[in-house]
């Protein structure tokens, strides 16, 4: 068992610390037109309304960090991930996690980022060590690393765990420091394999116990193909949490969601005097009448 | 690391296995008259039609035993917990929960109970052990071993710990093994203690990895006083099935309590196929036509 670290994100004079001893980090993940067909026609058309209401919907509903995904095929994606941040920029002051496979994309991403961002994401595979973790240290950023390698993605926690120490042991060569890697297990859907949720829970505790890293993840692949699909994520969602998960990349604009991790911190006692969780109860309520008036 | 016990309770010819390699076994606690004012009242005047009601809901929720409770103040228990308990045997063929401080009420129950039931419950405290454990001797029955004694209850995990152990080793005594004491550590409100949480999952893990007995839990305490206690009993009950809690005493009623523990199940590996899902998804569906039309 080794200390929890501390990863530090900014976005000009704004800090966002994640860390399991502070409540848990949101990373809005709506920002991306994979399975969005709305956000990918408008990105088609150069039409950005929908990404500047989805950056204030999200913070508005408690995200700290928001992805961004330029991912639209046949399009120039350096240029359009950058028109796509600079639009997120222009209303919103959240540290950014730069969520993107091109090289290039992600050099000029992190040329114009005015503070220390997080990349999304490195995994094992030789090809993405080599491009991704020169340009983490170039550029100073924290990195969120996949465990998947060239073989795939591994079938058991432990060999999911030898592929982050890899990713660890590798950045640690451009002196770029465990507290600087966000580790992402890989949930699978239960559909397929009804250990993927087991096998990615165990993984979040074999890397916090070994390394004490933060922990990234989606939480919404778990119950793809399954109905009432909310219900599953959430459960899923608190347990992860206290397996180790410190910044999941979802949607807070999901009730059960959002309430699933703010219950999650306050059963944790990450929530002093339950203010954040009054706090949220307060703007759901409000919400609530404002949807009725 | 122990391994995982299977407690086994029976009514008459059918069984209930309690087991973490299981699906969680629901115990239902809506048969008391503790806080429910309708309860109370039917019981002082000896009407029984609420009883039979809670009973039958209860199972068509989920449940798989019934917890029993006839603590009316200044009513004559042992008579009326005997009449509670025909009551819900007329109309259902689940294990019960015996559920009573009354030593007398606790010795009639068992006497005019067909099978191996559940004692709802035995504490640390000397009077409780000595008065508690040779019934469940006598009687062969299960035992729910609450994690309190002489000095209340414990303010951390490893005293909590120590109790159960206390109580492990005492029945130990009596012949009865680990598989048949169910260990309950108490939630109490994160109102009061913003640790209560953390301290009850801390105490489930540290009771699983020595004894590897079953864990039985309310879920509701946790949320005294605090708003929406339905989202945060569901998110603490699936950390809870994650550490460990294999019955937790609960009302199935509640939708999101009861899909909790199914999702806490299914994304656990517990669920094969997701038949138990898409069951209970089928019905909820069912249901919410029936409530329309």
């Amino acid at each position: 068992m080794v200390a929890d670290l501390t990863t530090s994100l900014t976005y000009k004079d704004k800090t966002v610390e994640i860390s399991r001893s502070r409540p848990t980090t949101i990373i809005g993940e709506r920002i991306n037109p994979t399975g969005r067909k709305k956000v990918l026609e408008a990105l088609q058309k150069g039409e950005f309304d929908i990404v500047r209401k989805d950056a204030l919907d999200q913070v508005a509903a408690g995200a700290h960090v928001l992805d961004v995904n330029a991912g639209v095929p046949g399009a120039d994606e350096p240029e359009l991930l950058e028109k796509v941040m600079r639009t997120v920029m222009d209303v919103v002051d959240v540290p950014l996690s730069i969520d993107t496979a091109n090289p290039e994309a992600l050099r000029r991403a992190l040329e114009i980022y005015p503070g220390k961002a997080l990349i999304n994401s490195v995994n094992g595979e030789e090809r993405s060590l080599n491009t991704v973790l020169p340009l983490a240290k170039e550029f100073g950023a924290a990195v969120i690393g996949l465990c998947m390698d060239d073989q795939g993605i591994p079938d058991t926690a432990e060999k999911r765990l030898a592929v982050a120490a890899r990713i660890i042991e590798r950045a640690g060569r451009y002196d770029i420091g465990p507290e600087d890697i966000i580790i992402d297990p890989l949930a699978l859907a239960l559909g397929a394999d009804s250990n993927a949720g087991i096998i990615a829970l165990r993984t979040i505790e074999l890397v916090v116990q070994q390394f004490g890293c933060n922990i990234s993840m989606g939480a919404s692949n778990i119950s793809y193909g399954l109905p009432d699909r909310k219900y599953v994520n959430s459960a899923f969602m608190a347990m992860a949490i206290y397996a180790g998960l410190s910044c999941p990349i979802t949607n807070p604009l999901v009730t059960e969601i959002q309430t699933a991790i703010l219950a999650a911190d306050l059963a944790l006692g990450r929530d002093d005097y339950a203010m954040r969780w009054i706090k949220a109860y307060r703007k759901r309520q409000k919400d609530a009448e404002a949807n009725q008036g």
